[in-house]
């Protein structure tokens, strides 16, 4: 084993230590503080492996599990940019592409290109794996806002077409999770958590 | 599919975000708070699928990555244990086994039995993967001490001996980690950030 490769890997593995610090809009549902992206990817690779089960298509549970590990890791460069901010998404493209060229490129170039090629399939959606992935990822803040009385959703004052518009691609990757998250959905508007659409 | 299942499945997502409210004595890199159990996990399986070629023996990486998402969440209930904490360490086993009861109870049959399996795999150390997951583990604070001038080790009056003696199990999943870590230890010795033996 070349000592550099492991150096490389080393460094890598110190770089991405940032993403602790990389806050989304989300809350713990401890309901404390928001929940940064590193917790967040854990959370979303455990629920890889219980709800595979539940993909439309038959999924390669572990590259599901790879794919989540990595896809957040360009925010440590690139920041966690809000679905709901069309002026930050408008730029986050580049932003991403920039930290996904600094960071993966820290690595031994046959890894650097694996974890690319990884956050790429799941951006692009081209998958089974990549749609399942994507189902979760999104499904994620729909479960921490049901859970939390809709905070996120109330402290930027989303409303409920918003939410149903940018979340039915769950059903690209599984629709019995679409149809548990759309029941949450109603539920919180049901609740007052949730605006209702034209609010 | 058994709504309920899915109703288990979604319970239990729910109840080990705590996780994310579990503190480790290490730091995170950027030094301005304790690391948190979920986010460890989360860097801890990266660094699985980085690290695979390192291991003693061919590991099916999926599976170490499995068992490390999975391998603290005892903690949701049981708390996590400092490993050079004898007194907290007495009853680690019995906290531990308690908290498996109720947590994976809390799944589908099938997938509470396959979270345990890997959960004990993890602790018996008795396959490769589990070693080599393990020595991850292990080697993660070794970084982290390393990397923040020795600050969980000078808090708690660490000295090198109980550090090499804690980690030199690493070796049992990584000559080539065990090595790296070594050289850490020593270093951190050198720089005066960790006490020499005896000391």
């Amino acid at each position: 084993m070349a000592p550099d490769r492991l150096e490389q890997q080393i460094r890598f593995i110190l770089e991405i230590d940032a993403l602790k610090g990389v806050l989304r809009r989300s809350y713990v549902l401890a309901g404390d503080r928001p929940e940064n992206s590193a917790e967040h990817s854990w959370h979303v690779a455990v629920m890889a492996v219980l709800l595979a089960e539940h993909a439309n298509e038959p999924v390669d549970t572990s590259r599901v599990v790879r794919m989540l590990l990595v896809h957040d890791i360009v925010e440590v460069d690139a920041g966690d940019t809000y679905v709901y901010d069309a002026t930050g998404s408008a730029g986050k493209a580049e932003r991403e592409k920039r930290a996904a060229d600094r960071l993966f490129g820290l690595l031994p170039e046959d890894q650097g290109r694996e974890f690319r090629a990884l956050w790429e399939e799941l951006e692009t959606g081209r998958t089974a794996e990549a749609r399942f992935a994507g189902a979760l990822d999104r499904l994620t803040p729909v479960l921490h806002n049901a859970h939390t009385a809709g905070r996120s959703w109330r402290e930027h004052g989303i409303t409920a077409d918003r939410v149903i518009a940018r979340n039915s691609a769950i059903s690209k990757g599984s629709m019995a999770l679409w149809e548990y998250a759309r029941s949450l959905i109603e539920g919180a508007v049901a609740k007052g958590h949730l605006a209702p659409a034209g609010t």
